[in-house]
């Protein structure tokens, strides 16, 4: 599995949530996304699928933006967790993976729908950088492990170089590139692992 | 000056342009996005004010958001074009200044309305992509410097490089987090340098 399930993930956002009531209402609005799209989500809709109150869905998420995160990032469980036993390795595992995620259009055009919402809905912003402060420690997470293994130099730091790894697939989907050719990755892959290397000037 | 001229950069894109008129249009495009923002940003409205036709204009940039980034490029001509004669000299510059641009919400606010707008119009993705075509082969142009210098490794593609430069500063645009710390700067820069030279494993 590529991390924490969601409701431990996230227990330190909002109210603790009920498991039961919680799978009830991604699923729901999961259904919803996979039969109308973007544009038939809303809390309202979750809620009317779900039979939960708007009250309890907003209890455990602050703004749809929140819920599609979620749900977003539920779909992601299926992705294995990168540990090749090299940061080349993983890298060029992470960002494959997440690539190949993104080239499903189900997925991919959440995800781009949601950035492009931040950029002038606050709420929607204050849930992608909750989301991602989760998604870079995670990253962080996979440098530090190369870090013990003597593979990145001690004055690098772990969150900045996965950010910066990450960046790469961002700009391919919001520039709809995300067919990337093997070169493409390996010329990222290589230089980050190279680059982040004691052995480097 | 950090390039060509908008008119010369742009030549092969659409028919050739006066150089008065093509002035003209891109001051008043200018002065309605300095006074109304960009929701009062139209070619209706940019033609009226600069009393051209809006067939002229549409003959130069095919939709509004191919004359807004001409806009937002122009303003862009007070950087100077990083040539410290290193690459991570080169890189460290032009980051910090691409950074710095952004930081005024004139010129970041613009341009991340261009890449959310592009997520859901196709027009705006064309005309964002040939901005980027433009825009890689320039930092392309800045590595391949580097590469006569000795310092790029032989089997990195020079595009892929400069593309992932630059998405650093992508995702600090896109995540409200432009004001960037030189520690988080120097992470990328020195690995991005280390990580591109031949002495490299």
């Amino acid at each position: 599995m590529m991390e924490q399930p969601v409701g431990a993930r996230r227990a330190s956002i909002g109210a603790r949530r009920n498991p039961a009531s919680e799978k009830a209402i991604l699923d729901a609005a999961a259904a919803i996304l996979a039969e109308g799209g973007l544009s038939g989500f809303s809390i309202e809709a979750v809620a009317r699928r779900a039979r939960a109150g708007k009250p309890t869905i907003y209890r455990w998420w602050p703004n749809r933006t929140a819920l599609l995160l979620d749900v977003y990032h539920r779909s992601k469980h299926v992705i294995p967790d990168p540990d090749t036993g090299t940061l080349e390795g993983d890298a060029r595992m992470f960002l494959t993976n997440l690539l190949d995620f993104w080239n499903d259009p189900a997925n991919g055009t959440v995800f781009r729908s949601i950035i492009a919402e931040a950029q002038s809905n606050a709420d929607a912003m204050a849930a992608l950088q909750a989301y991602l402060d989760d998604r870079h420690a995670y990253l962080a997470g996979i440098i530090d492990r190369a870090r013990a293994r003597g593979e990145v130099r001690a004055d690098l730091d772990s969150t900045a170089l996965g950010e910066w790894l990450v960046s790469f697939a961002w700009h391919r989907l919001l520039t709809d590139r995300i067919e990337t050719s093997p070169a493409e990755i390996e010329t990222v892959i290589k230089t980050f692992a190279a680059g982040a290397a004691p052995t480097s000037k």
